[in-house]
């Protein structure tokens, strides 16, 4: 019997599913489970979107050119430049979710071997896309004492070697809901011209700034064309997780020429996404102002609601729609199970994802929660009523 | 300046899309372009296909589960049992396109820097998902003389090292058309498991096998259950190549478990895909026997011209929608370009792909071209009109 590859055994499993058989247990045992463990939003995927599909007029479902299509590129380009991104088309690799955008950026940008540094927490999946390249990640700690700033400038020279080839950035922050301040992306933008590094930016919830806080892109800096390389999709923008439809972007010609081999290889992007997504560029301004005004008041109930609880601390994010929080308990793996397995209340009870799973640092995270508020306030709160019985009678409960 | 990784520089580019430019060029200077040169079929795709994308019911385009819904795999299980393959859903991976089941494949059972024995000419994207995985791709020559048959198995054996994982066959065959007999299957069935190896069998054109002979698939040889992973995809089946929809099946427990943290990694297929895909399971047989028709019409409209040509030689396929032809030309790469920038029939030309693009043993398919026959049998006779004049006219022929 063949055997499978060292990388096969390798490749991390996802942490966020790792407890998907207790779930399901517990729903077999008729527990009504709320689920904050993952980024799938329940709000509605714009009309305009929906529409666009519902409408389609073609007889044959044809390739589309590796690139995506000219008209979709040239409509991402126009609400990137709306942004002040100042790209065309040219600049832009339609990809097939933002998953695939980090792969061909990763596959483009660093050899085998090399490092990418990215600020932990972080979104688990990097891992995963790291082993799929042979890069190496080389994680540097944020701190929830001040809501996961970005760390200092000089903890990020600590880690540079020559191996050094890119940092990744998530703004606003999957797990924290950190959104980069300008001053930091310039500080980052230094540090990058400094040492010749790449500047990766997940922009996934790039729509999802509260507060009136304005979103910085390292797009918007000057003089770091060449390193800048903007990873993107449409799955949360429009509440579209499941359309596989994301972009790479970037001024440097070489990554685009080169991604485009890797886009190539794999034939098309999908073309009833990109007549969705093009359509979607018209999605009224009122949509978003509904989602981010919804998404605000669930924060706010969120993060009073926990910070409430005692022993609990939830720093305020100022994006994306995840809090990470922290919680008077040994082990957040042992404590989301047991949540799952040994809890209810009224037969209710709450599936959230461990930080764990978002740090690389071994013992990082055992005291920390992900929360993603894509449930609506009356289940938002009765989740948090679960929550806080649920610490009072939890076994491995660290404080009084 | 930060620069682009190695890989990205070695990252072959598609050699079908070489010419692209000097089509281009063609149609700016007003000539009429037949194109035999891409897969991209023109038989419209199924209308239960079709109306399942128009009929859509959602109000969250959401993330299906990594591995696919349990209802379009549960459907896609009762396609495969129909033909005998004996499998369960739990046996199926649905991927965004065969590209990904290649890829999945590829990572999952091969470790960086271990072979494949690949027999050439072969589909020119294994080379650009073995760059992406660091396996070494061991061509083992085909011929065109009978047909492309199967080298033979001592040629195989002389192939074999110790670092041999895998054997890739494509069947019916892109870009020859051959369709693999069960003798021939049996023989590969017997050198894999005296070797250990995996069995990839791209099946992509399974559907399109004619002159009433029958498809045989290494799924239905016994005692090779824990050897093959069929890689396959809805592309040419319906006739939905922008659909990226495709599966990777094995009833290598092992493979399924580690091919799911690839898929993981990336999340989700496409879900409107798969509910169309779903819905395409019920496509009427009425469908596939008119393409099928069509298809030998078509076939054998083509590979009668061409042997009707002095000095050409086309084999007469039995499946898939291609043929491999041997021209009198000097160099295929020069002749394709030169049939787009120097020649042109009342204001008609043809383009195809040099076989040089589906070798890589070098010098191979210097005096062969493959045509697809995705275009109607007036168009296809325009373009063999082209061609036979062409022929006459190319300054580098090299018979008399």
């Amino acid at each position: 019997m063949p055997r499978i590859s060292e990388k096969g055994v390798q490749m991390p499993a996802s942490p966020i599913r790792k407890l998907t058989p207790y779930a399901d247990q517990a729903k077999k045992d008729g527990k009504k489970v709320y689920h904050l463990n993952i980024g799938q939003p329940d709000i509605a995927t714009p009309e305009v979107m929906l529409n666009a599909i519902k409408n389609i007029d073609f007889d044959v479902w044809a390739y589309t050119p590796s690139e995506g299509t000219l008209s979709y590129r040239t409509k991402l380009a126009e609400y990137y430049n709306k942004l002040g991104y100042n790209i065309t088309p040219s600049d832009i690799l339609v990809t097939v979710g933002g998953s695939e955008a980090i792969t061909i950026a990763m596959q483009t940008c660093v050899n085998e071997g090399d490092e990418i540094i990215i600020p932990e927490p972080f979104y688990a999946n990097y891992n995963g896309f790291a082993c799929m390249s042979n890069v190496v990640v080389k994680p540097i700690l944020s701190h929830i004492e001040n809501g996961f700033a970005l760390p200092a400038i000089a903890d990020f020279e600590k880690l540079i070697t020559e191996k050094t080839k890119a940092i990744i950035i998530c703004n606003p922050n999957n797990p924290t809901g950190y959104l980069y301040s300008k001053e930091e992306l310039e500080a980052l933008k230094e540090l990058c011209l400094k040492y010749d590094l790449f500047l990766f930016s997940d922009e996934a919830y790039r729509e999802f700034c509260y507060d009136g806080r304005e979103f910085i892109s390292p797009m918007h800096l000057d003089g770091l064309d060449e390193n800048v390389v903007i990873m993107d999709t449409v799955s949360k923008r429009y509440s579209a997780c499941g359309a596989r439809l994301g972009c790479l972007i970037t001024k440097n010609k070489e990554v685009i020429k080169s991604g485009l081999k890797f886009a190539q290889a794999r034939l098309s992007p999908g073309m009833v996404e990109q007549i969705a997504g093009t359509a979607a560029i018209d999605t009224p301004d009122s949509y978003f102002e509904e989602v981010n005004k919804e998404y605000t008041l669930r924060r706010d109930t969120l993060v009073k609601r926990l910070n409430n609880i005692e022993g609990v601390f939830c720093p305020n994010p100022g994006g994306a729609f995840y809090v990470v929080a922290k919680f008077p308990i040994d082990d957040s793996d042992s404590f989301c199970q047991w949540m799952l397995e040994s809890f209810e209340n009224n037969g209710e009870t709450v599936m959230m994802a461990p930080a764990t799973g978002f740090y690389s640092t071994e013992g990082s995270g055992k005291n920390e929660v992900r929360m993603a508020y894509v449930l609506n306030i009356n289940d938002l709160n009765k989740a948090m009523d679960c929550l806080e019985i649920a610490l009072t009678q939890y076994p491995g409960r660290t404080m009084a």
